[in-house]
Order: C-alpha cells, then structure tokens, then sequence
C-alpha cells in the first residue's frame, strides 16, 4: 500500500485519476489538492465518486505532500516545475500528467508556451512515461513525464515503422481525430455543446503545442530526422482519439506481422487483425491503444489506424500504468478492465 | 467460482453481462449462445472485450447450459419461456433480463404481449429480482425475473412515497427519458442517429410494455390500487434513463429523511443531498440508482428525479447483483465500480 | 423595406434573428451592437453569415437605433430595460426577446430577478408577443415582450384546456426538456459538451424564472387561478425544446377537435394527427409550434406533447412573426420555412 | 414554372430534395414515387414537410414521369439505369443523384459496384454535376449526374492545386470525415445511434466506391495520372463531411490567392481568410463549400481543409444548383440560404 497524492483534482484528468485509483488495491489515496475548490468535497464535485473517494479537496501543502510516496500534477503547465523540484528533493516522486517535463529542450518548451522554463535542470531527469519505449528507465525514475494524448497515439502508431526505417521520416501525416474533453474542464464557448457538437473542424493547423513532444519521440525512433506534418480536428464526442497516420513506404514488407511482433508483449497495445477498423469507442474508458495498419490498394502509401480514450492510455491510466512499473506492482493492476461499450 | 452461461449474447445486455463478468472473481464464464453468430469469437462482435474474454458464440444447446449454475437470459421475449421450464427442472437456475417472467398475471401478459405465455405455472415460483424489495426471496430463487430498466427507475423512485401512503396512488406520473440503448442492438430507423439523435420525443404515450410491470410492483408496496401514466421519451444519448416522478401528497413530512431512511442500508441507491438533481452520466456504467426528491414552491406536489444506468442498475448490473445475493457472494462483488465522467 | 436595428447580435438569439432577417424581402439591416464585439464583422463570428451579412458589430448608440423603424432587443435582461424607454420616446418600435418586459407586475419581477425593475411604467404597455393570444394588440404595440421558449410550449400547449375550464387548473405539471442552447452562448462548465452531452438531468426544479412567466399566461387563460409545477430538464441536444404537459380532466371531451379548432387558423400551430409523437426535429429551424393530445388508458389525466425549436419559435422566428404583424407584413413572410430533417 | 419529379423520396437526399423543391418559386412538384411508401402521404414520413408538401408517394410509372421537365433520382444504384434511358427518349431531362451515371468507364462501374452496367450507352453522353467545372454542358445536358459527397468535397479542394500542376499528383491523400446520414436512411446496425455515436472511426480503408469517381474528376484537372489514398471515416454527427486534404508541393506560390482567384465567381464556394479553421456547422443546410489552405511549418505540404453539408453540396442541393442551371433559372434560386447555426 502507498500514499498517493493528487495536484488539482478539478479537471478530467484528475477525475479519471480518481476513478481508477479508489479502485487500486495498493493505493492509499491520502491528499488532493485545489485551490479553487478547497473545502468541497471531492464528491461534491464529481457526483460519480459519492461512496468511493471520502476525500475532500485542500490546499496545494507541500510538506504533506511529500510524505506520499508519489504525487500525480493533473494541472494546467506551469504548475508542476514550480512544486517538483522541492518534492523530488525531498523523495517523493513523481508522475506529471502536464506538459512541463516532456521536452527535453528547454528553449524548444520556451518557445512553444511562450514563458521560460523554471526547471530546465530536471528535464534530463525526467523520464518520458510511455512504457512501450522507456519501460526500464520508468521503474526507477524519481519523475515520470506522462506522454499527452495526442503524442501517445501518434507515437504507437509509427513507432514500428520509424524504427525499422521502411517509411521515408522527412514526410509523415498525422490527421487526428480528438473528442472535446481533451479541451479540459474549463469554461470556454468553443467547447459548448452548442458550439462543438454535431460539428467538426481541424484546429491549431498551424502548429499545436504537441507536435515537438511528437517529433522528439518520433525522433528517438528514427535513424534519420523526422518531419511530420500533423493535423489535430475536434470531433463530436467526449472521450476518445482517432489518429489516422500516413507515412509513404520505402520497401515492401508484411506490415501486419511487423506490429504484431513490435507490440506482442505488450499488455496495452492490441493490433488488431489485418483488414480491422478500430473504433474510439472499443477503448472507451480503458487503458488500451487498438492498433490496425492498411496498405491501401498496394500503393506506397502506409495508413496506421490507432485508437485511444484521451484521458485513460492518453492520460491518467497510463500514469498509473507508470506508477504500477514504478513501485514494482503488476502492469496491469488495476487498470485491466473492459471499454464501456455501447 | 460458479459455472455461468448466458443465452443471447448479442445485444446489449448480453455484452454488458460479459462486461460485467469477465471481471467477477467467482465466475466462471462457460457457454455464451447465439444462434445468428454461431461460431464468431464474442470479441469479434464486441471488441472491447478483446484480451478479456475468449469465447465464441455457439448454437443454445440446452445440455450444456444444464450443467451450468445459473444462466442468464438476455433475450428478446418469448425466448425465455421455452426454455428455462427444462433449466430449471436439471436444477440449474435462471436469471431472466426478459420480461418472460416478470408479470404474475399470464392473462395480463398476453394481453400486453398479445401472445399466449407457454410457462404460466412458472410466474408465481419466479421471483421479480429488484433486491431493494425482495431480496430474501432472492437468496434462494431457482428463477429470478430481472426488472425492466423503466420499472427499476420508477419504482425505486416512488416506493418510499406509497409504502408510507403519503401521496394519492391514483394519480401517479411517470415522465422518463431513455437512450437509445433501451431499444436493443437491432436495425431499425428510429433508433438511427440521424433519426434520434439532436432530438427528443415521446413514443407509446398510449401504453407501454413497463406499464403493467410497474403497476404490479408498486401495488405491492401501497395500500390501495395505484393508477399511473407512464411517458416513456427517446432522449438523444445512449445510455440512461431519468425518470422525473410526481405525486400529489397528502399529508406534510419530511421527504428527504424519509428517502434517507428507506434506503439506508442500500448499497445500490443512493439518496442525494436536498436540492440535488441527480445527472445520469453519474450512474454511466455504475450498477447504481442516485434519486433526489423534492416539493417545489412548497406545493403539494412532490417531486422525484430517479437516475439509472438502464444497461447497469436497469438490466445486467441489477442481474448480477441478483447473481451475487443467490450464491452468497457479497452484494457488491465486481459491480461496485465507479461511473465514468465524463 | 423598413429598418431595423439589432441590440445584442453575438448571442444565439442573434445569430437567428439575422439568419431569418437577412432573408426577410422587406427588412434593411442598419445596424447590429455589441460592446464586446465592436469592429469585428459579424460573419467572422458567425460564418454561416458569410456572403449573407456584411456588417460589423459597433458599439450602441441610440441615436442610430432611433432612426430605425424597429429595434430588437437580443441580450440578457436588465440591458433593454435601460435603452427602451428612450427608443419609445423617439417613436422606435421595439421587439425584447429577453425577459423585462413580460411580467406585468414589477414586484414579482424584482423577486425573481434580486434586483429592481427600471422601468416598470413601460410593464402595462408592453403587449407579450404571443401572436396566438395577443394578436390584435400586437398590430398596434410600440413595445412587444416576445415570450421565453418554455413559455411559449407550454403555454400554447395548455390553452385550448385551461380557455375551456376542462382540467384542475390547481395541479398543472410541466415537465420540460430543451437543448443546450437554450443557456446561451456564454463560457460555462455546465455547457460544455463533455458536461452535457450524452446525459439528462432536471435543473432548477425549486422554481426556474420562466414559472411566472408561464403561470402569468395561464392565468389569462383560466376563470381560476393556476398552479404550475414546472420542472426543465437539459438535455443533450443543441436546439429544441419539448414540453410534456400533464392536467387532471373534469369532464370528458373530444380533445383532439378541441386542440384543432382551437389552433384552425394559426399559421405556426401544427395540431398533429390522433396518436401522434411529434418530435423536436420536426421543428428544427421552424418557427412552429407542433402539438400532440393524448389521453392515455382513458384515464382522467390529460397529457399534451408540445415542441418547438426553442430559438425560433421559442425566440427570434416569434420576434419576427411579431414584426410581420406590427407592420402590416404578411404574417408568415420570411419565417415560413421547412424544418431541416435529418 | 416547371414540372418536377422525384423517384425516390423516402431516403435523406429525398427529403432533402423535397424542402429545397418545395420553397423554389420556379418549381411545381408533379409527382414522387416510392414502391415501398405508396399511397402514404409525404408529410406522413417527413413531419417536417407538414403544411409544406401535400403529395403522397405514388408507384414509379414512366408515363407519368415523361410528362415532367425534369426527374430527379433519389435512389440506390441501379435504379436510375433501369429508367432513365426511357425517360430520355422521351425527351425528359434528369438529374441522377446516385452513382448510375458518374463514371465515364463502363468496366470501373462494373469493377466497383459488382454487377453489369445496364446503359452503357448513356454514360458518354451524362454530364457530371460539378458546376465548377462543366457549368457550360450542363446548361444543355439531358442527363446530369450529380456528383458524390466525398467527391464534391475532395475535388473542390484538390483543384486549383492539380490544375496549376503544383504538387505531386501521384501522392494525394484525402482523409475524410463524414456525418451519419451519409449512409442513408436504412436500418442498420452499424448507423444507430447506440453504435455510432460517441465513437469515431475509419470505414473502407481497402477501397471506398467514391475513390474512381474522385480520381476520374482530378484526373481531368490534372496534366499527369493522379493516384489517391482516400480514407473515410464515420463521425458522430448527422450532417457534414470535413475533408483534409494533402498534397506535396513542387513548387512555392501564393497559395491563396490561387483559392481565391479559382473561385472568385463561384457563388457557392467560400474560400475562407488564411489561418482559418472551417466548420461544418457553418454550412448545416446550405449550398456551400467552404475551403480553407494552410502550410503548416512551412513544409513542402499542403493542407487544405474543405467542409460541405453532405446532403446539400453534397447531394441536393447540387441537384438543384443543376436544375437552375439546365432551365435558365438565376443559380442560386432557393438554394441561396444561411447555414443554421448553431
């Protein structure tokens, strides 16, 4: 059992982390912390967690912050490399679901928030959290940089492409589909259902703030420099992401044997059979990126189809499956159950 | 761990029982049966179960469904009665999500279903499975009749007001608004989204199926014969149902505790605060029913809102909570999860 | 051709005042305000205005809006209060779609709004804009209260019983389901689409400000004094409102005659066939008013299916209508549009 | 005034056609079949067209059909070959909304739909709908096939690429989203609301049967052989279809001025501000495409973002556009509307 912390609790990554972890057997849930809504119970909030999480929200404390053994930041950037540093000097480790320990450049992060980085000493530290490439290196990190949505889908998706050199890496597409709640809980009147329902539009086209993220994973993949194009759209829908990758082939080669050997081991990739369409849907609410790869009447071109739900293998769930690694539990504790479907 | 199979496996409740089920500790899932999908892997057809469970659909054969110890019916009606009279005769106990079984009365039932029952000498034997009325009966039922996601609703909704004979029974209303899941994984136009959805609507004002399943119950609890309309309406969303239920009172009291007390010991309902109002994607997924009551302008009309997940508390969730009280597991086991928000 | 102003162009009310005015043969747009907006072209906010509407959003100044022939008012309440009396003066016509000039009585006005009304001499002479009731007094108003959208189901649902003393005027229910839009096209966490949709809940069942705004037209109606219990639900859909009406009969009638007689010569009131389910998409974009009579096992509980689309005949299509009459336009010119289905 | 007919009006691009028709000042609706519906009133199926159009489905008889101006087909394929060639003879003009007559190539027909093509000989001599393209024949044009939606959208966009011969013709993509409706109005599992919608997915990776049609249409505009990977996918909305679109430029240019100038006379196409981000909500119900071009990164790629309403530019509201071509009529009468929005 281990004391876990949460870092603003109020949006859905902080919901979510709450759901699956008042299910955790070895999870003690001891502090969630908001500054907005200190003194409400966490209930309160989130009617779907009456009965499960007795808890209510308290001011960020570091002091009892770090007497958990790990704290998870579901907070907007900025807010976990100002707390890390001081949790990380004092043992507590920890699992950031934000955006401020995933690049590894501090002037490439500078320039896409638009703000200097105030822990530029802790991005070599810091261990990039998908488990599908950094599996070792997460089970003794002392901080875990949870991958975004978005760069967790893409990055599956051509992995196994990138690192067995077979598609040309100066010229990848990624058209992805996301449902609105990756916009956040945050009052704003594109994310209405009034504005974003029964609608869909490409966004942020000309450059979204997880494209370096993707680039530098994709990067790592690769033998040679990438380049990708990459295209995010919001969709109608709450939860789920739909990537849609194209890359132009270099060879000929059984693509469908090549996913299915890359990800055989892996309790949270499925490649589905060839010929499959993944729907968001089939992973709604679990820790599961469904996978299918087409080769469209035999041309060169390669179409990865690859599916997540944003805020479980795109966020909290995949923070747990890193926190499961880290403390030497089972991978797949807690965190092994069936999408909701229909 | 007790040998389960479930008949008709293809629709909805049928994929949330597997849902369900193949995350029970104490359940061994042997046989699924489906005559139109004969042969096909189960997560062919659902692939959220993908990595979950490994069955195929196979042809109902009634000898190895015999050897089983309780197999679920997720059937439409007119199924259930032609076989569980022999299931039950080998000992083998049924657990009915159709509404084969639910109605004492077979001349009621042929009148609604306008068919005649071919089991009548088994209405009296089977027991109606809502555990918060009946659950001593439950304990030792060879043949329990889940109730309709409607009726589940309503009468939870309704019960604490009648057993107290605080509100005239003849004049009940039952306004209810259901997803589109209630209306079964089958073709048919309505139930299209380009037919159902960014719509609403009421259907069989002049009388529904549910009806006379919820007279029948709440007769049972009030002291003099209750007479209600029922407004079923199709609300564009796919799982839920919020039944907003009212009643002329007939004396002062307080409702709330009165809700409060009568529920107290239930772990599957859940009386809100005063003045909550109870949002159905709170029980999304959760074997749950949250109710609210209220007396708006201090009238003398009270007000029930009663939420239910109508695939979970209003069919597969409820089955198996019936399931768990028959073989002495505890109440909760493997349903007591929590509802995904968003 | 007459002008016509417009105060408050960047809500949804609006944008479907000039969706329909911009199609109006005899409307001259000259000006539309905003002081948020000010500069921007309203098709940059609005696209669908693209190549429809060419002007810009400007700051109010009523001198401008005095040299139209009417000024429509679309903006939350407490702003049309402070511009009207002026406009009057200056022999402007004036449409209000918001709420403060259609409760005659300023005291219960201040006890729903908490604040004071400031122009209670206008509350007499302001004629609520219900062409099916009021329009005689229409043909002539300086000032016009167009009705709310709830109101206007409601109310054109339960007139033909209350006008002919056949239901308990004591125990009318309204039970009220309306799209997200209803709320507006303001920033709100609750209107998010990963809040509302693909969920059903009641709100505001305590009492919501439309009651006596209801309870104020039913009471013209009926020769005894009436009380409403109201209870709106929100519901995931983006447009349309359908109101479910519940009255307890005293005396047996022909109501679907009475409902058809009543409503013979209304343009924009839609008696459907006996047994009919309207649905909200039957009036998607349409200004009218479709209605359904049931009276359901014969019982003495009378139940009316009423639905509009609650931003045209529910707002800015009933604003319009009332502009047709106030200026001797064909009464349905420009507003007499098909429904967009699916 | 002209005589107008319609076979096959129980389907969305028939109700489509009717409220189009049914508000065109220039149009008499003569008569519109359905075997399946015959004798049942439009308005009946279409609660819609109530008060709007009084015709009642009749049986499909020829002579009755020659005695129009012009038919419309609002049929599956094959249809329209079985009657067509009559109707031609007997000099009626048509315009066939389904894929009969779209391909140029007899053998691809036959290829793609699976069966023999029964009026080969027409093929030559059908127009293909796209006024931006061939508005000159289809002036004269007895038959006119009106184009796919895909189609429409995916030409609209490539076009002043191909026909300025900027990007590589042999590697295009279209990654496309579309509403539900675009699979019509027939029962199917797959459509309802309960499977499709809160889920994206790709469909007909392998081959779509839109791909010939789009690749003879930019083959044309094209001075070398284009070769296209088309990936649709099923969104969780009724109407719209988002197509992105890339290409690989060879050449640097003003990218918008090149959109803008293309269609600078083109009523029904918007090419939007650059940086722009269309919806498909902006063109819910209209006649228009909306386009917007972007160079993301500055890379070699182009993306360009075109959004139609499937059922309108995509189906019957092009239909239309023809018929006011074909008869002289100004071209955008009664097809000139505003989107609704929201």
């Amino acid at each position: 059992m281990i004391k876990v912390g949460i870092v603003g609790g109020t949006g859905y990554t902080g919901v979510e982390l709450l759901r699956l972890l008042s299910q955790h057997p070895e999870v003690s849930l001891q502090v969630i912390t908001s500054r907005s809504e200190s003194g409400m119970l966490v209930s309160e909030l989130f009617p779907n967690l009456r009965g499960h999480v007795d808890l209510a929200f308290s001011e960020p404390d570091v002091d009892l912050l770090a007497t958990c053994d790990v704290v998870f930041f579901a907070t907007p950037h900025t807010v976990a490399m100002a707390l890390v540093p001081e949790l990380i000097a004092r043992n507590t480790r920890v699992i950031d679901l934000s955006a401020d320990f995933r690049l590894k450049d501090a002037q490439l992060w500078e320039q896409w928030y638009n703000m200097p980085h105030t822990a530029p000493e802790l991005l070599e530290q810091a261990i990039y959290g998908l488990p599908e490439v950094n599996r070792e290196q997460i089970k003794s990190a002392q901080l875990v940089a949870a991958p975004g949505c978005y760069p967790t889908a893409t990055q599956l998706g051509f992995l196994p492409l990138l690192e067995n050199n077979i598609i040309d890496p100066q010229h990848l597409i990624a058209d992805a589909k996301s449902g609105v709640s990756g916009a956040g809980r945050k009052a704003s009147v594109g994310a209405l259902l009034a504005e974003s329902s029964e609608s869909m539009k490409a966004y942020a086209v000309a450059g979204h703030r997880h494209l370096p993220e993707i680039e530098q994973g994709l990067n790592l993949a690769s033998s040679s420099p990438v380049k990708l194009t990459f295209v995010p759209h919001l969709t109608p829908m709450i939860r789920g992401i739909h990537a849609t990758l194209y890359g132009r082939l270099n060879k000929n080669i059984d693509l469908q044997s090549l996913f299915e050997q890359r990800y055989a081991n892996e309790p949270f990739v499925d490649v589905m059979p060839a010929g499959s369409h993944p729907e968001t849907r089939s992973v709604r609410g679990a820790n599961v990126c469904r996978i299918a790869v087409h080769q469209p009447q035999n041309s060169d071109t390669v179409v990865v189809l690859s599916v997540i739900d944003n805020l479980v293998k795109g966020a909290s769930g995949q923070a747990i499956q890193n926190m499961n690694i880290m403390f030497g539990f089972e991978e797949t504790l807690a965190i092994n159950t069936v999408a909701l479907l229909p």
